[in-house]
């Protein structure tokens, strides 16, 4: 699935929400001393919840509360007078649509556009006081705005009680979705190894507690799932960690369960630094508050700098160490065998669900009565037929002709087009299984592709193959790949505005840190065998077409000739073992070498795939395999 | 000229510093109460100067002076009873060997090595004050170093009167050499068109003054030289330009010359706003404080970020503007067709220099005559007789066979070696014209180079190849090309341990920012049509030889098929004309493509040096040109 891309817009017919009611009550809220012990002049909305995911519940869609908009990035602020909401180019005419005349749309990285600080500025009286929930504001977020609005005469105040959730009368609640508890089968290590694990880096730098934040780095820690958030397959808690304690905080209902009671060991802890001492999810703020008081002189506390400022400012900053990868992040990254062997089943499962997706559409189409949505919910049903089957990984791309050039697609009933046998179709799809997560996109003509969307799916291609071959040293940040998979379009003077590749989660979420490939960061960690990203590089026609070809790949060494002061080097082997439509490819652009890799993936496609075909009798999607997999010239 | 390497050890012979006195007399300054009010528990001298140079000026060599080291990058820090000094890996043989055993030698880069701040809070009693010249230390350096002792209870205070130079009996005086004007015919520009183009840079940002402090961008806006620094050819001096008014601060004996005068209108101004008023070099902090007093409530200055902690804090922080780079820093990157057109001109000088070189060494190597030293010399011969020579742009790298393999040797008597057929010769050298700067590096063979040898060399060709033949849209980052030269290394597990390439100056700094081409920055500024950058991928082997091939290039428009948004394409123009040794290369590993550049790029070096070869009636060079620039098939 694409990294969050740049300037392109969800062409999505919608009518707007009428907020006049919900702003005078909001404004209201903003004067109660209930809530407030002064009037505030300004309240912050922003997106996220108070892990910063990058999916979120719907109880905690205050934004789309407020002002109507739902797209997955925006920051709403309502003054006395006015009210704004600031999002980027992807979602501009989406906005616009969906928020009434009460708002006014501030377009990010447009040169007019102020920023939230400079128009709080320009329009705020002297002396004014800004509200926020600091829970929902990362730390550093926090910083940069108090020092903007702080320079300016203004200050920031933190407001406990949310003033959305005051107003919100038919608020969902917090979803406490049942837990599921992994065994060494699927996670390869228990959750007792990990804590020894990251205790024993908190002992290397001298680090007395770690407190966790991020929901995925919790599920992975003590190796259960929810399902609290769509596509997520996470569960709404904290964790605080020290030498001899562990402190887990969660809707107390959701510990229950006899499974889960046993698979944590709470009533029969093997050590005593090993007892979990469960706690209520919103008891974090104080149970931190009294392991903060208990801190001596030289003691350090870990906590993410992307963790919420409410959480991070409990912490005395003189015992505060802040990290931008937690130690859960980095090792979670680097899947051990069991997790590489989960993830591989996970993709053998997966591409015979596409397999047979595309045979059934090869003969369907011609019959006019597939759509982006009805193709979208027969990958599903296939996939859902394969064993260990959780859910989607996220909501599926599935576009046909100009709709692929819109990035992060998501077909609606407005905007649902017929696959034909005239436009490119592309669908960017992935599963939750028990024993991983899949991403994959691939980019079919099911007619006769022109020469010119040929041509561009051939210096897709080649960009993705340069990156999925590439032989590069030990400790090599993946940013230094992302040109690779450029190099063939900007030869002929094409590009695509998004990153190249995103880290995966492990029956998790399909996009994770610290690693990627992408020319918009520098800040992600060195590859290292065991990582998996994607590589997933397109062109995107405005109006005609998209395309894009993405794999899951797996970080592995490599052995090259020669090894440059014992450094050692790595290599990709890719995941996904879907076949790439060879109708598509104008292979005189290919070089020999490119042309081995195709065919020498096809034959993993074939072998791999077609075993397990023939295990579960696919015969239509084990002929149409063998069709695609024939070798290219 | 390569960028700063990572690991390297320079393998020089010397005898240490006896610095015991010095540090008796710097431990009683640091209590005198002639420099300071309260005594200072530690002091630290740091590398640069006050305009944070690259290339130093004998009497701001204070650290040198302290400890005995003279590598280029260091800092010493001194307490009541420890002195310690930090140097990378670079350095590490070379400082052991200076610094005599009153002095702890502190490896940057190894993980048991304290950073300066944890080693001051290791031993400094509690609640100390550590001193350092706040003109020689830059903002950022600062506001860390400052931060982290104020976290340990210490503080860190600004002592105005360097006590380095308070016990430097014999301390050079600061240079003050001839100041040389530079007409439109070298410039393209007036000073007063480039500062009519800064205040609308200004204006466009609301801001009312500049404080300029870096010595190549008050040269560039001047256009005048000096030579105060070697290699350099820059001149102390700082200025400050407000809309209407223009401070140039320069030791005011320099102005006395009339075409100096005559040029910056010292006597005859033609507009008001153009009059520059001179005062002494050192009295730029009092003119900018009386600026700072009289500035209006929203009026904000703009400094440079890497500008001295002294001239920094000077201006009020409400009315500060920090900048990466300023106006003149990206103006001056920008040549324009006239720069473009002198640096053209000072390559092919340059080239004909090293052509002659190449050829007279090919006759007199056998004689077993020809050193290290010697090369370099009659490298400099030569290009001293060309139009408009100036001097080195930097000391030459001369180096034969392992010497090779320091990345940046410079031959010295004891270390000099005698060039022959049997080993690899390097030399990356470069001059200064009035019309332009050089700096190209080629590696050859005068007798059979091993297999190996050719594979390595071709493998760093092929890189030098993938750059320079590069096509990018338009605002491509430098940093995202680096990888292009490594591709053919790293696919046989080979490396090197520095950056690709950097900017060239136009008779000035033979590096200059704010763009380049290296994996370890993200902060560059993206490449445009007009700069001018190094490309020079390299292969080292410890003890053996060393490789590089460097050509400077200038980024020109790209015309490819095809023109995705309408961004438009770039691409390089190589200006140094020097054969590539054919010799040195396996074909067979080269694709038709880079056959066909090196082609090419040879047909370009025999048309363009050939004439100017046959012109100055060089017949040895051109025989030899001819004969180095045959196809290749």
């Amino acid at each position: 699935m694409a990294l969050p891309p740049v300037y392109l817009s969800l062409d999505t017919a919608m009518s707007p929400k009428i907020t006049v009611e919900l702003l005078r009550q909001l404004r209201q809220a903003m004067r109660n001393t209930k809530y407030i012990a002064e009037p505030i002049q300004a309240y912050i909305v922003p997106s996220g919840d108070a892990h910063q995911s990058e999916y979120i519940a719907p109880c905690d869609c205050r934004r789309e509360f407020i002002c109507g908009f739902n797209g997955s990035a925006g920051t709403a602020i309502v003054t006395e007078k006015h009210a704004a909401m600031w999002t980027d180019g992807r979602y501009f005419l989406q906005a616009s649509q969906q928020m009434d005349n009460n708002w006014t749309l501030m377009k990010m990285g447009l040169k007019e556009t102020l920023s939230q600080e400079d128009w709080l500025i320009s329009v705020l009286p002297e002396n004014s006081t800004v509200g926020v929930d600091p829970w929902i504001i990362a730390a550093d977020q926090w910083k940069n705005m108090s020092k903007a609005l702080a320079s300016a005469g203004h200050s920031l105040v933190a407001v406990q009680d949310n003033l959305i959730d005051a107003i919100w009368m038919d608020r969902p609640t917090r979803p406490s979705t049942q837990l599921l508890t992994l065994g060494l089968g699927f996670t390869g290590l228990t959750w007792q190894d990990k804590m020894t694990a990251l205790r024993s880096k908190m002992a290397e730098r001298k680090i007395s507690w770690f407190v966790a934040t991020a929901l995925d780095e919790i599920a992975w820690l003590f190796n259960l799932r929810g399902s609290d958030i769509e596509y997520n397959p996470v569960f709404f808690a904290y964790a605080i960690v020290g030498m001899n304690t562990i402190r887990l905080f969660v809707d107390i209902k959701r510990l229950a369960v006899p499974t889960v009671r046993e698979h944590l060991q709470l009533d029969t802890p093997s050590k005593v630094e090993l007892s979990i001492q469960t706690a209520p999810y919103e008891s974090v703020f104080t149970e931190l508050q009294a392991v903060c008081a208990s801190l001596g002189p030289k003691e350090k506390v870990w906590i993410s700098d992307k963790a919420s400022c409410a959480l991070t400012q409990v912490i005395p900053k003189a015992h505060r160490s802040p990290i931008p990868y937690t130690p859960l992040c980095l090792a979670k990254a680097v899947k051990n065998a069991t997790e590489i062997q989960g993830m591989k089943m996970a993709h053998i499962k997966d591409a015979v669900a596409l397999c047979e997706l595309f045979a059934w559409l090869e003969k369907e189409i011609p019959k006019g009565t597939v759509t982006e949505i009805s193709a979208a919910d027969k990958a599903e049903e296939l996939r859902s037929q394969q064993k260990d089957f959780v859910g989607l990984s996220f909501p599926s791309i599935s576009s046909v002709g100009p709709n692929g050039a819109i990035i992060h697609y998501r077909p609606l009933p407005e905007t649902n087009r017929t696959l034909s046998l005239n436009e490119i179709y592309l669908l960017d799809s992935g599963a939750q299984y028990i024993d991983g997560t899949t991403d994959v996109t691939r980019t079919m003509h099911f007619g006769s592709p022109s020469a010119y969307e040929k041509e561009t799916f051939t210096y897709v291609l080649k960009g993705h193959i340069a990156v999925s071959a590439a032989i590069f040293p030990n400790g090599t940040k993946g940013h230094l790949l992302d040109s690779f998979a450029r190099q063939a379009l900007w030869e002929s003077g094409l590009d695509y505005l998004h990153g190249t590749g995103h880290g995966v989660g492990c029956f998790l979420n399909v996009h994770e840190g610290p690693c990627g490939i992408s020319y918009k960061t520098f800040a992600d960690e060195p590859l290292e065998a065991g990582m998996i990203v994607s590589d997933e590089p397109g062109y995107y026609e405005d109006g005609l077409f998209g395309i894009r070809i993405e794999n899951v790949v797996l970080v592995v060494p490599a052995k090259p000739k020669y090894n440059y002061r014992n450094k050692g080097s790595l290599t990709f082997e890719p995941l996904t073992l879907v076949p790439i439509q060879a109708k598509m490819v104008n292979t005189d652009l290919l070089t020999q070498k490119e042309r081995d890799w195709v065919n020498e993936y096809h034959r993993q496609c074939r072998e791999t795939i077609g075993a397990e075909l023939e295990r579960q009798g696919r015969k239509e999607a084990m002929d149409w395999l063998i069709r695609e997999t024939q070798p290219i010239a």
